[in-house]
């Protein structure tokens, strides 16, 4: 069995939060809220809910659709809900780091639903153990449960603040105790996070795709550094941190949000039509067609073929019933693992010149692959061209990049990258190029990935990339169980 | 639960069939031929192996993958395989009703994998039972092996062609005993079924992009009305059936097919294209953008736009996240059910006159929801256009449409069904179009859904489009059983 | 992981059947029934029930409680239905083979439960498929099925007299169409049949025990030879084949049925200690007490206890959570694979000169684990005495023995066997001795296991112990792909 | 679906546990351990092992072979490990409350397998959560687990001895880290434990049936308030608690631990025979036979045959195919739910005076069916004789008494009772006879249960039957989620 996620050789998004407060389905708003960000973590699912008193709360490896069915949200009764879904780096994919992560303690039920990376968790693990702290799971998470838990503040919002001002790195989360819902994003604002409203019940999403499936209004994003308290009161909205440059996350147009959110102010597939555009005009090529790898190169090809006048076409059409996974036999078969998922168009191909369009390039594998491929479909020269920088650095901030040593762009000259993947040019668009595209706030963005200027510095260089510390303890997986 | 078919309110194919002779490892690439074939049915899938003197198999309900898995295709050893893919009218909807069907009779083991539709089962069944013998499925298939069974021949393609000139209809279809393939399309060709060669193996495949998959060469069409033998002594064709008009189902192209398939002797995303072509040609309208439904109606819609130079767009954008049940809420959502798959662009739609493309329109259920889902995301206004004549008859080959009276074109004029999806302006491609469009050999094609001319008369008009007699025994399903 | 059945080395009991006919909850009360046959069959179980038009079943492999549950009874509607629990031979284990077979003919639906086996039906089998008739199990009870599809005759009763006057063999058996049931016993009466009422309801079963947990009141026996039609017009009973000597089968009395039952006039628990009492008489030996073997050899040592005036104690302890299966650690550990089963109570053995019963000794294997464990745990003197007389061939009326080979008294000497399970002295039960116990019907019992006399010869004494030819397809079954 | 756990109406034994140190295959024989406890727990299940460095773990709800197969036991690698078995009181039935509990806390890993009860649990976490910390189960035991991550001590035997200083009530204990077992027994001995060696491998086990099945030596009993330290240094035992009168729980006799142990010193076959004998000395009867219900009443029914001189028979056999639950079809049968487990021989009842032998008597419900199921197959006179005094005051120590007021000793005099369970006569055996059977060391032994005199005063006699403080939270169990 070989994996075959979302798609191959992309940076990972880590998770999607959700969360409805004062709706009596809420179980239900949020298993179609979580549905609609399922492409920002396809590991584990989860959705907690409280009716005031009780917190219910379900969550499992897989797709949602994999972890949750009618009758078990039925199972879910309240009027206040979260919702997560998430992607894990290897070493932790097991149910105890799926969340929501619910705890119950001193002062009652405690649940926590977070999209982000906190770079310092792994320290004050560290000095909460010493005095004796348990800890449930191997995510950044559970730190801010454990320092709510310690805080003497008798307000389940004060205590969040306290933690909050402990903890660096992004967040965007969704915290609550049995009737109060606490909503916070980091005064970064490294991922997006924005507020809803489906007749009088308020509604949290990570995207604003998950506002539209459910028909809710889009009232606004949620500001960096905001924090808001709901509950029976209503909604109050505070700022009780330090005013800060904002660094969103450019990936998120890039690639991670789903063309038909708005991110930061804008439609996603707009932004990357202006991208291919802006590409466009950046490394224009003589060619017969442009060509976007699916699914995410699409909208910049599109984009491509508008600005340069070169007519678009479906060379590589995508397979709709790839699954999760699928038997490789790499014994008798060589491109199998590329001609599952995407099926080239001999007859458009064929003795074509083509401008080959991809959102970005991270290890070249890939791309590497499809190219062997449509050159075995009689493509004559392929001209790739990227719609965003050449990825040199880690990130920080919620994405799993690969470590730097695998990023080919931090090791490699284009042309060597050309020669690599095999194409007849390569161009990649500019930083400068990205950021007119993406519009006037381009002071907003995090750049980190692409130029190394890091807006919260890691402790320490090396061990950034993870915050977990070895495991000692290890529960058999579902998965084991059943090979 | 909500059942998400492949896409909602289409015609359905039957099946599709695939076999290898002569590979060690048969029942991997057959594997890989269903999962290149799975778009022609869904709801159950097997595969059946022979090593020259056992026949082993395995079939269950579900998508390829659902039912297989690395270790299961271990458990199939052999050199000769068949597989196939179903999709079934609802009512028979078991795993006995799932393909390769396998006996054990007087001659040793036999099985059969069948695309198409025999319209005179019913009536040959029932003569074979009032002789004794026992049916085990409602498959119309069965009786083709009971006339098989019954045969006096010695030779297993001696009994297969007296089986199958009792027979009438339409088959593509692959036959097996311990260590003899026989492969026969019917004398009318409705359905597709081609020939590759992997090495010194051969490949049978309904459609070409299987090959591609498994990189077989392509040889070419198995012709209407040829049976094949292939065993230790090689292929050997011939043509024991009286030549007859070929009646090609031109679903295929319109829907059916894949893209990246050769089907009939063309590219079906280029017949498409010239599809989309020819409607612009004959219903241009003035406009701001095309938009396709996906997928279906995108390769017609680049035709559409290259041909009247209207800009092409993605308005609707396709959740590739969305599994085939789905939890809906009705209760509290309106929309969902279209939204948790298509998801509107609201900033490319909105005050925007488009041009929308489909394929084809059934009952217009669909149609209807998604103009109305794409009005409340602002667009101006909507012309429907679609890539193929109105569809009046039903289908007795091979394919599941609705009874006639749900077919909307068969009741209402174009104008009330203007009406009813609520558009500004509607248009089919007109037969002469659509045939133009197809190339050259236009008189070879089956029309009978547009036209209700059919090749072969259906028995008896009023319970032709179902074969079945009443199912007086019914085991509980494992569907029943989990419930 | 070890198959631990019942009991080890013991012959195997074919099967079980029970019958309801006129009550509204036949499905339920059916579900009890072979619930308390369980003994009789634990590798598959079944129901199948008529509402009168319709038939509905479901069938599995495992206990009765593996395979049904409350839900599944509920979707199991119907005033008659029969049940079924079976054991079968290896070779042909799969769900296939499981009972009450259910087909749709010609005249409508057919269903049959079997408990017996028919000598001559691989013949039958032969010409049938020789006339072109399809298989669909390896079951010698489809046979009687496919004779009732070609009979000629109207009316089911007379199709089943028909059928049944083709096979020879031993055959309890419940048919059913939609609305008639037909019960029938062979000539020789091998296995048991009786017949009850639960109010106006009839009720069928192998042994009376099941009549007893539904509270239905026992009627009488089914004779030999007999046939009831049950229907509409109620209970006619019939006899329609010559009569014959009577053969009941004695391994009833002496270990298959359930000592609560009353088979063939008498209560087994009382028989077993009359047998015991005679083994007494004929093999006195001075000893501390008498143990019997869990849990089959119980009632014969009470009966040996009581006329040997030895006192009766619990030497040996059955664990009652040993399951189906079980990890058996061979390489660390030897006796475990008893010793999970069978606790010796060290302080009741030590020093102590022990006479052990069991009811039967067929490969002698377990009895010398028993014996060798028996005496790590300090006994002193072991004087094994066996309930029945030894067992020198093999059945083939319904119970599975192992071929002659392996009948370790078929080849051995009592004192050979005395050596080799390692006991002080070895008694068997004498053929006279056992009939005298069984009571005044002596000439009655078939003993062809114990002196060779079988009252319908098989047709060819090589390979009578297994009706089926060689399987040249399968499926795989739901354990293969689980593993 | 009903229960039907080992027996009804009997007190349930919380846990037994199972460890080894020092042996390469120390999983598998912590399964064949806790396999052979199943008796003092069928609700979950769990093994831990250590290789030295990394500990993995597996738990699961159901026996034994339920939660463990080959596979999942070759998953666990190691040289020491802890098992368990549990049985809990509703409410509190999920995965997360099975033990091994496991836990990585600042010094590394540790697990804990706990058999007892802990009277002081809910106010020493009621203490800590103050301070921060968070518990993830209800279980008493992961106090412990709290209080020795707090310790200050560096050695994990010295963390251990402070955690015990500070908790009260009963425990029999395997803790672990990495690479070190710590095993203690409370300083009452509420609850048996025991040492055995497998060649140089140290075994700890609940009872002697453990070490018998793997064939270990039996060493000793695990003295009362014994601590002992086991690691790469070898054994070494500590007193670190005040000695204190110790307090045996004597219905380890009566009803709980397997015939075949020895326990506090003696054979619990032989003691119950012994009760039994007392029973007959104090409550002689007139009467045709002795019958014990199965299957604890039977080791007492042979000892009040053999002194009575009445003679002993199976009148009740127990069905051994009676699973863990059954359908039970209460709207047409009335007594099923005993018939299915115990079925009556009739022909040895019939018109009979009995002794009908109980180990102990707690609702008396269940005794009240028997008695009525016995009338209804002809019995003439039960003279109920019960082998073991009044219960008539709650456990606190381990056992699952019901709440006082349905211990029907405590509201009734003996008289009613036998009203109510409709006897002709009914006696229990005395405090002094009890004593007097169970050997010399009477006073050893807690009567709490029967004189209501309590070795440890629990906090507060209204709530102190169960520690665990209103949950908050809820995880959907496997069982929910199937529903």
């Amino acid at each position: 069995m070989e994996n075959l996620p979302w798609d191959w050789d992309k940076p990972k998004e880590y998770c999607g939060v959700f969360g409805v407060y004062g709706h009596e389905r809420a179980a239900q708003l949020t298993y179609l809220g979580i549905y609609a960000l399922q492409h920002r973590g396809q590991e584990s699912a989860g959705i907690a809910v409280s009716d005031g008193k009780h917190m219910c709360f379900h969550r499992g490896m897989g797709l949602v659709n994999d972890v949750f069915n009618e009758k078990i949200i039925d199972k879910l009764p309240g009027y206040m809900s979260s919702g997560h879904v998430r992607y894990s780096t290897t070493g932790s994919s097991n149910v105890a780091n799926a969340q929501p992560f619910v705890v119950q303690y001193a002062k009652g039920a405690l649940t926590i639903a977070h999209n982000g990376n906190l770079i310092n968790a792994a320290k004050i693990k560290g000095e909460l153990e010493k005095e004796g702290a348990i800890f449930q799971s191997s995510m950044d998470s559970e730190v801010i449960v454990h320092l709510i838990a310690r805080s003497r503040k008798e307000k389940l919002e004060d205590a969040v603040v306290e933690a909050l001002k402990i903890v660096k790195g992004s967040y965007s989360l969704i915290i609550m105790n049995e009737n109060k819902m606490i909503v916070a994003r980091d005064p970064h604002g490294f991922r997006p996070l924005c507020l809803g409203k489906l007749n009088n019940a308020y509604i949290i999403s990570s995207e604003t795709c998950a506002l539209d499936l459910i028909e809710a209004k889009f009232e606004r994003e949620i500001a960096p550094g905001e924090l808001l308290v709901i509950d029976s009161n209503g909604l109050k909205s505070t700022n009780p941190f330090q005013p800060i440059q904002h660094s969103h996350c450019v990936f998120e147009y890039i690639y991670f949000a789903r063309p038909d959110s708005t991110v930061f102010g804008q439609n996603v597939h707009l932004v990357r039509k202006a991208l291919g555009k802006a590409l466009a005009r950046e490394s224009k090529v003589s060619a017969d067609m442009v060509i976007g790898i699916p699914d995410s190169g699409q909208s910049a090809a599109l984009g491509y073929s508008e600005e340069s006048r070169l007519p678009f076409d479906y060379g590589l059409i995508r397979n709709h019933y790839v699954g999760r996974t699928f038997i490789q036999p790499t014994q008798i078969l060589r491109n199998v693992g590329v001609g599952i998922k995407l099926n080239p168009v001999k007859e458009v191909l064929r003795g074509k010149r083509i401008v080959l369009i991809d959102d970005s390039l991270v290890r070249g594998t890939t791309s590497r692959k499809i190219v062997k491929f449509l050159r075995e479909a009689g493509t004559k020269e392929i001209h790739f061209r990227v719609s965003s920088p050449p990825i040199k650095h880690p990130c920080f901030y919620g994405i799993d990049t690969p470590f730097q040593k695998d990023l080919i762009a931090s090791n490699h000259e284009i042309e060597s990258i050309r020669q690599y993947i095999n194409v007849e040019s390569l161009r990649y668009l500019s930083i400068e190029g990205m950021l007119k595209a993406t519009g006037p706030k381009a002071h907003n963005f995090c750049l980190a990935c692409f130029d190394g200027n890091y807006p919260v510095k890691p402790d320490n260089d090396t061990n950034c990339h993870t915050i977990e510390k070895e495991e000692l303890i290890r529960e058999l997986t579902e998965e084991q169980l059943e090979l």
